[in-house]
């Protein structure tokens, strides 16, 4: 086995079940480096509080990161206001942010192989007087990339968006052709880094029930989806659809693709999350770093109670492992 | 147990593989008395063609149906143009209506306990000069009700739609008060009349992602949704929501609930169809008859080749037999 790859992972709100389920994570021995980064006052505050035999050592680049049951490696980051499961505090909002920042700028770096984020509180960083309306939009523009996608995935299914956090009735006027071309190109480009993939084989959902019907439902697939899928096909992209929603998460269909491209959130999402229940893991596509998170929120009545289920983070450890094993060896059979 | 219920199954389109999927339920002995409504000589060409041992009985009112295997009652239609498998013929446009019209009338006046349908061929009836557009159109119309409810179903979930075949782009104008008010409204009678369920407890899913995330991904949850609901809530229907759908359907909601009420055709069923696939049987509800009916089109690829598969068929009878029982049973305890 070639050397470990080595994750930041976020422990995002203080408040939240992020730090818990970092130490959660370090019970057990792991198979990828992974580096906390958070206050480690907190960290060594929550692992007291709930009484997790968990040592952390301080890490700094370079390091070998722990790996063993019972280690955690840290990188501290400053400005943590409180410490309290179930309590926000607009005063930690920057804090937040930086590890965040400290994650992503190691990856760009090379300090680190990717990053994996727990949940932030939107609303409390929001309410310090800062502007963030999620985890993906902040990556984004750090990164400086036009565009990015969002894919869910569990081990049998992967369903990434063109559309994602829009008001329904906007979503039509959102599928135009450039945004269409970006967001599959960009899928189809990232299963092969990311993935390993040869020729990814996607399945594209139409907009309207049934398709569209041939127009008797609507008109987006006839005039802007069709086209545009054509046009992609002639780049060599593997494209099925559009496809009628309802019958493509079938297995005459799923059986014989590596992603589904659906048109909007709610035509993708409730199919992923049946399947993968408390197993599904947030991938930011389109980013030069590898990035998975949690699909769950900071669960704050959940926090310091030890009820809270770590197979989320788990499984985005795992994918963010493989995504940036993959990525490792694509870029080393490159330079060889 | 009481006298068996008394089905009506119309055959639908004749070049599909209507009549062969009621052939082939006649092979096995059921427990629901079955009457095909479809031409006398189709079924015969089709039984012959594809060497199924099974013998027509001609069936009239007041007959007890035959349940044992091997035979079948017809009750016979003239006007069918067409016996050969994949070939559509206008000539059957208005055979396959009729029989759709004796079946309902014979609901109506009590010779039937139920109806279930085979797929017919839109545009083959269309293209015969009738205006179609569907069989749940046609029964609302021909019953004479103002609004109906289309509800997906599989022994585990039930998932009713509060708009069914429109653009995506008219679904948020589509959902008024009113039609909430009375797609609920029968959810929560006929869940009760049909199946039994003593106080149906309904989830209703959001119509933006996230229902909405207080505003800020829509208003239409603000100023439509919730104050509807709550207006049923106080006429004594129990209703969870609005719920974000993608994670409504898990275990978490779905286990405490009698049925989904989805605000719109891809929000729902692809979930429905990927949990139930093959399996899963369309229900109409606000008719003052009992109409179940396959999931699947007429597959006139298929036809004749005996690879059709009647789970679909099998489940809707199921089903279709149990709404009728359950409906009967209410009628006699009104009664005694």
């Amino acid at each position: 086995m070639s050397n470990p790859v080595v994750l930041a992972l976020t422990a995002g709100e203080p408040a939240g079940i992020g730090p818990e389920l970092c130490l959660q994570l370090a019970l057990e021995a792991r198979s990828a480096g992974v580096v906390v980064v958070a206050s480690g006052p907190l960290l060594e505050a929550r692992a007291k509080q709930m009484n997790l035999a968990v040592e952390l050592r301080a890490w700094q680049p370079g390091d070998s990161p722990e790996m063993e049951a019972g280690l955690l490696s840290v990188l501290h980051v400053d400005g943590c206001a409180n410490h309290e499961p179930g309590t926000l505090d607009t005063g930690s909002g920057a804090y937040v942010l930086r590890t965040l920042e400290v994650a992503a700028n190691g990856c760009l770096s090379g300090d680190f192989d990717g990053m994996v984020t727990a949940p932030v509180h939107k609303g409390v960083i929001n309410d310090a007087g800062i502007a963030f309306s999620g985890h993906t939009e902040f990556l984004q523009e750090l990164c400086g990339v036009d565009r990015v996608v969002m894919m869910l995935a569990t081990e049998e299914l992967r369903v990434a968006l063109v559309t994602t956090h829009l008001p329904l009735k906007d979503v039509s006027a959102a599928i135009t052709p450039e945004r269409l071309t970006q967001v599959t190109r960009i899928l189809d480009a990232d299963l092969k880094k990311f993935f390993g993939v040869a020729r990814p084989r996607i399945l594209v959902a139409g907009l309207n029930p049934h398709a569209g019907e041939g127009g008797h439902l609507g008109r987006e697939e006839i005039d802007t989806i069709e086209p545009t899928l054509e046009a992609l096909r002639a780049e060599g992209i593997s494209l099925t659809g559009p496809l009628p929603a309802d019958t493509l998460f079938t297995p005459h269909w799923l059986d014989q693709a590596d992603a589904v491209l659906a048109m909007y959130h709610d035509q993708g999402l409730p199919v992923l999350k049946f399947q993968g229940f408390g197993r599904a893991v947030n991938i930011t596509l389109g980013l030069p770093i590898v990035r998975t998170s949690v699909d769950h929120g900071t669960a704050l009545d959940l926090a310091g109670t030890g009820r809270a289920d770590a197979g989320s983070l788990h499984t985005a450890l795992k994918v963010g492992e493989q995504m940036a094993r993959c990525r490792k060896s694509a870029i080393e059979e490159t330079r060889s």
